[in-house]
């Protein structure tokens, strides 16, 4: 891991833009803290730039909560080499959006190598940003492709617990991996996202093995997360990363 | 409303017992206030002596946030008396629920005179409730049979917001009233309530006209809701009621 930049941010938030290999991503920690902190790996849908305004603004939400926050770029996303079959399936989903085709051929072209890929990847991370001085654990997963965070809540024994965004494609293959998730689960659903597969977020939520499984509705189209459902997330990780 | 009993609890809460024409009801009141405080009524499936602990531990909490809390006994629960219809279909309900027959007859039966009789007489507590000093409003409704917090959603204008429990029949012929509802709802589902049908009450929020609608979907069966789930429905009265 590869520290690139560092600046100080208003509230005394320490960002730092990093590589591990090939992979940008970016941390945060907050100000002043006495203890190792907790850390909350936060999702995006790919490309940092853009997602940027929303990660650092989640990032300073965690600060201010007493956790370190930390992302990495997705394959084929942001700086990182574009592959010629995943641009494919992207292409693919959104002709087939439009003409009501079938997904389920396509959404697993998508995200079943995408999730091979950055699994390993965000473990990786895991590996080294938890290998820093001040970060101690417990790990929190928010948001992001929701199928990469089935995938780590599977594998990733650290991870103590996860916000999922229940707003994009889940390979039905993912299902069998769903049910052997046991970690607590707080699952965000865009109850009106017209792009989301609604029955496709409930089945999740209902395969899911964990004991504990929230499961959150709201209104507000697929990037209308009412705000209050920030603290919401916020009361969900202090009962499972303290 | 004649008042026939009080006493002081102990974190100084007022608890009064009415009855209202030949309905009873408890008024719990917060200790110390200056001003006149929102009220919140509890629903509740019927039995006022039954259900007490649960409706104290409520109306406490909502003290606690600066709230009056009151209730009222169902029609045909408690020292009220039976009807001989009512008994019948509740009779019929345990019967189809055991072998599996249709249920819907049945449930129009056991829940639309209820509803039919309960609203008024809640209306009719809210007109003699919000006379009295120290209690000012907004309303708002928390839990009981959901098919009553409909009724009451759609001709109470008083009522601000409610958090509903989805664990009770809906007849079908009240959808239309429920795309009718406007105030904010928070509306709680037992992911893993065997005696609920779990479809019929994601239809239901489906159909709720609200601009603003949340589900809460947990596990542990049906009066399993979680702790933590009070506090929420205390920040969604928060938001709504202040």
């Amino acid at each position: 891991m590869r520290f690139s930049a560092e600046q100080r941010l208003e509230d005394d938030v320490l960002e730092r833009e990093f590589t591990l290999g090939e992979v940008p991503g970016i941390l945060w920690t907050p100000g002043s803290v006495s203890e190792p902190v907790p850390l909350i790996l936060l999702g995006h849908p790919g490309g940092l730039r853009k997602m940027y305004p929303r990660l650092v603004a989640r990032a300073r939400s965690s600060a201010a909560e007493g956790y370190a926050a930390a992302t990495l770029e997705l394959p084929g996303s942001g700086d990182r080499p574009r592959s010629a079959d995943a641009e494919q399936a992207r292409a693919d989903l959104r002709r087939a959006l439009q003409t009501g085709e079938p997904l389920e051929e396509i959404v697993d072209r998508l995200i079943l190598p995408l999730v091979e890929q950055a699994a390993p990847e965000w473990q990786a991370a895991l590996d080294a940003l938890l290998s820093l001085p001040g970060i101690g654990g417990p790990v929190g997963l928010a948001g992001g492709v929701i199928a990469l965070g089935v995938r780590l809540a599977v594998v990733e024994p650290r991870l103590a617990a996860a916000v999922l965004f229940a707003g994009s494609f889940v390979p039905r293959s993912m299902f069998e991996e769903a049910r052997q998730v046991t970690i607590p689960l707080h699952v965000l659903l865009q109850w009106d996202d017209e792009g989301n597969d609604r029955q496709l977020a409930l089945d999740l939520f209902d395969a899911f093995g964990s004991k504990e499984k929230t499961l959150h509705a709201n209104l507000g189209g697929h990037t209308g997360v009412p705000p209050f459902e920030g603290e919401a997330g916020n009361r969900f990780f202090a009962r499972h990363l303290r």
